[in-house]
């Protein structure tokens, strides 16, 4: 039989919507698949084709369908692995390629010499026990799998097995249809269960559906707990490999000081009363994962660059120093969603993702060098004289620079244009504050781009490329995009995703983070920062004591921030004489801030709400009780 | 006596404030004089030294203090001559160098090999009638003054006089010390009263107690008509020459659908039914003069480069268009003042200046060569990489290109950093939609600095020239900046005017410039512009027919724009079922935008309401009654 005929059709779109994960868009789907011919198929129609006991299960279309990939294979696993969307289906693979794609966490980095698991076999029969029969131990009673055999069939097996509960799957032939590529090798040779809780798009039927038909066998009753679970303390000393309870384990200790928002993932805002220091210790510094914190092997210790023909270039850490100028910039990074709680309040109703308060912004110093210089000396062909899109009507003049952490775990992309501008100080940085990067901020290499929202400053970096088209990340064509005020979850066509902007520069932004009486009650001081994108720096920053209907200008403090622009937020104070408030009353401090564009700060959220809750910028009020 | 000795204390500063001047910001000021040990005298304390009939007048500072020359001789006059305001003691001189310095349109360009006039003569006796005596028409009666010898003594004698009323003065002495430039010298030989008439700054006592200084006698009653005033008749032929009845009467014909807001000097805009094209003819093109338009043989047929070492590169249009690459970018040019009548309605009240309506802004396809690559050439010195004011304390690298017309009839500048910024595409522009640029839009050559407010694209581009600071226009410290909105006009104290920025980027605007009734009445149509400085697209527009309860997304207009990043507006366009809307009520339409930062509009005016009324963005709304 030929490998093309036994490949599973290609998962081709989400329609659903589901629960969000993790304050991520909720973007459940149900699986479509379609045939080379473009017939479309429901996920039943897939036929069964074997499910022996101890034997293979295989499943491929009846019609013996082409499958294009989504994925290319042979460009390694785990953290030096990566997925390119296929160019010419990429748009309605969007969903399904970047929200699965997440998953690519795949511990225990690549051994060397392994044979590589995408190497499809010629044929599907694998004897379970072929290797094993002189080990009692993993022999099952009655037909039965014993966990310890389950284990050999991990990333590094030419025959990959995952638990479901109870069950046993073979996946091999289904690992290169996985849409969320290589991640699923992570489970290999363990339960799949723990990514599934996490990943919880996979918890419905469909889903089932489709795993039903590599079921292979049930794990043996000798190696089940008392509550009929899989007890993995069987395996000894090797539990700790196989019994992955809990991914985020292994997660960075944080500051006690920071807010928790969610803790796995880790997401954490500064308080505001700590967000007074012009650069933010990186200890205090808000914390933004989707996704467990890579351990530092596991992290990517160079960068490799996609070159045009196919090649690629590899930068150590070592090789960006020595090659190239080294550059220190003073950038504040801030989530697309710092104020959302704010935004949610807002008589449009709540929004979703997570509900930051103020501190979901920070600054520091990185250093690093300039992508633009690394891409030039790279040779993937670049001019220095970038044709723009609006000049011309060659589509290849409309540009962006992916980023992508290992395995697709997180992928993101800027345009060509910011990349290769030297005003815009875009960066490979591998320091921050002087030190460098934490694993918690990317370490040892991370994207900065200055002046975009933080979710295009890739953590983790890995692998570099340049396409036609953004990346098709969901961190990219889904959640960071915001819509009219109109738009409803569910009016959120593909068509009104599509048309939305995906952010980049960010809006000017102001925030109340302290108020503070002194010692002998005479004086009140309000506190905060203003930022705004794109390098502009604040101008002025208007203050009023009386919810916005009188106003003052606010003492700007004068830091000095390296780099071309204003990449960093401007810090500011006002303050109130206590015998021009009224004593015993509420008052509504109110702070806007206007950039050097005279860029303002709308005055509700009624008329920028979005259901996404992104760029959450109206005036920032906070009501205060003078005593 | 030695030359030090006669000249006149340097004008100083002005504090006083006076009605607004064709729209201009109001900065009337009374003149302190400084000597050069620092002591300050009103000018009640210059003293009279000399005032004899037919005889010259002449007046120094009894102290014979220094006086440090604000601007250079042997700069040439007329259209090609400039001034640079000294840098050591800019900051106080700021008003009065700029706004004075307007006056410099110097007609009848300076003839080849005419003694200059700036070369001081030894000593201070002229004899009035000496190379005359043979003229009898020349002798004034009684030691009165005929007509014909004061023309005599216009800009390329050696001796300079003016009338003012029917009274002589011999301003020799004081044209180096005018603080408004060489402007003076145009009114020389002739009346200076017309030019008062538009610069009425000088209309105050202590101007015209300067000017008694320098009274000669009268003007003989044999060139007086029957009302006592001067009849020029009996120069004959000469009398147009000197008799400058009206400065504008060389001004080009206008297009009839113009909306003019002034006539002299020439302020219109396009009328909101003409605003639909994507580029707009030229006659149409909205009008913003400041004086009177040169005519094609004053306006400057080259550029000259100011270098470092204080030569000067000179570059004809055939030498811009022979040397360096030509690019061509389709750019829209918004009057910071666009809309300032809708925010005059504002509850905080009126503002000062043009009271546009929605049509100072069009757009238009600028041909030229880069600032950034004749800079270059010119050897003045400047890198690629230019240090940022906010990377190192380096004073020096906060550097501006200054940008002037002739004589500082017109002054202003931009960032070094965005004229060297590749992407930032600031032209020397010598063609305007495929057309030599007319004299109204600053032919033979201008600056065009997109995405920035129209008043840094000067117009009649003569010189340039790389400074420390900005330049000290009023066009630049002065007349385009914003305020916070509790900043009225009598609160601006020199340290408001210095603390506001000069306005360059500007904010996304948005406005309705039409509402179409289809021809069979089921719809209406409203369209209007979007545009955002600074080279950022807009995404979205939402509109509104209920005062912005409710939105809709508008259509956008899909037009090509030539340029590095989005310099022209967007048009867009959103249909209105009539069924839909209710028959016989007013709806308020309205509109927003959003540009590709997410920056939005205010809702309101009064939170960016400045006594100036620039930048006036807040939604745009229409009251329309639906039939």
């Amino acid at each position: 039989m030929a490998n093309s005929a036994r490949r599973l059709p290609r998962l081709l779109r989400s329609t659903a919507s589901e629960a969000p994960v993790y304050g991520r868009t909720p973007i459940g789907r149900s699986w479509t698949l379609e045939s080379a011919s473009g017939r479309q198929f429901s996920v039943g129609r897939v036929q069964k084709k074997a499910a022996n006991k101890g034997g293979v299960s295989r499943a491929w279309n009846k019609d013996g369908c082409h499958i294009d990939r989504t994925r290319p294979t042979g460009s390694g696993h785990g953290w030096g692995a990566r997925s390119t969307a296929k160019r010419s289906n990429a748009a309605p693979l969007i969903g399904v390629v970047a929200v699965v794609s997440a998953v690519t966490y795949v511990a225990n980095a690549v051994k060397a010499g392994s044979k590589q698991a995408q190497d499809e076999t010629d044929d599907g029969a694998v004897q379970v026990h072929s290797d094993s029969d002189d080990d009692e131990n993993d022999e099952g009673s009655q037909g039965k799998i014993r966990l310890a055999e389950v284990t050999k069939h991990d990333r590094n097996s030419d025959t990959k097995w995952i638990i479901r509960g109870t069950s046993v799957y073979d996946i091999t032939d289904f690992v290169d249809q996985h849409p969320g590529g290589e991640v699923i090798l992570r489970a290999c040779g363990g339960s799949i269960d723990p990514y599934w809780k996490i990943f919880n798009i996979h918890e419905k039927p469909e889903v089932y559906d489709i795993l039903k038909e590599f079921h292979i066998g049930e794990i043996d009753d000798q190696d089940l707990g008392e509550d009929g679970q899989i007890n993995w303390k069987v395996l000894g000393d090797a539990a700790e490999d196989f019994a992955v309870d809990d991914p985020f384990k292994y997660d960075p200790e944080r500051d006690p000081n920071l807010i928790v928002r969610t803790a796995k993932p880790c997401n954490a805002e500064t308080p505001g009363n700590l967000l007074d220091s012009f650069i933010t210790p990186v200890r205090l510094f808000f914390v933004r994962n989707h996704l467990w914190v890579p351990r530092t092997h596991e992290a990517p210790q160079s960068i490799t660059i996609e070159l045009s023909d196919g090649e690629e270039k590899t930068y150590t850490v070592d090789d960006l120093k020595k090659k190239f100028k080294q550059y220190t910039i003073t950038a504040t990074l801030q989530c697309a969603g710092n104020r959302r709680s704010h935004m949610s309040k807002a008589t449009h109703g709540p929004t979703s993702g997570l509900q930051w308060d103020v501190g979901a912004i920070s600054t520091a110093e990185f250093t690093g060098v300039r992508l633009r210089d690394v891409l030039r000396d790279s040779g993937c062909g670049v001019e220095d004289d970038v044709p723009s899109p609006h000049q011309c009507d060659d589509e290849d003049a409309d540009k962006h620079v992916h980023f992508s952490s290992p395995s697709d775990t997180y992928a993101a992309s800027i345009p060509l244009q910011t990349a290769l501008n030297p005003q815009a100080d875009v960066l490979i940085a591998w320091d921050m504050n002087g030190e460098p990067l934490d694993r918690d901020h990317g370490g040892p290499l991370r994207a900065l781009v200055p002046g975009t929202t933080a979710a295009r400053s890739v953590k983790w970096l890995g692998h570099i490329s340049i396409n036609s088209e953004e990346s098709t990340s969901q961190w990219q064509r889904r959640d960071y995009k915001c819509f009219g005020p109109n738009v409803k979850q569910k009016d959120a066509s593909p068509e009104v995703w599509e048309k939305a902007q995906a952010i980049q520069e960010t809006p000017v932004q102001s925030a109340i983070t302290n108020i503070i009486k002194d010692d002998d009650g005479k004086k009140l001081t309000t506190r905060g920062f203003a930022f705004a994108g794109g390098g502009r720096s604040i101008i002025r920053v208007d203050v009023s004591a009386d919810g916005g209907k009188t106003w003052k200008q606010a003492e700007l403090q004068k830091d000095k921030a390296k780099g071309s622009r204003r990449w960093a937020w401007t810090l500011w104070s006002a303050d109130w004489p206590t015998d021009e408030l009224k004593k015993g009353q509420e008052h509504e401090f109110v702070v806007k801030a206007v950039d050097e564009a005279y860029n303002t700060q709308p005055e509700h959220f009624e008329s920028i709400w979005n259901f996404r809750g992104c760029l959450a910028n109206a005036w920032h009020s906070v009501r205060y009780q003078v005593q």
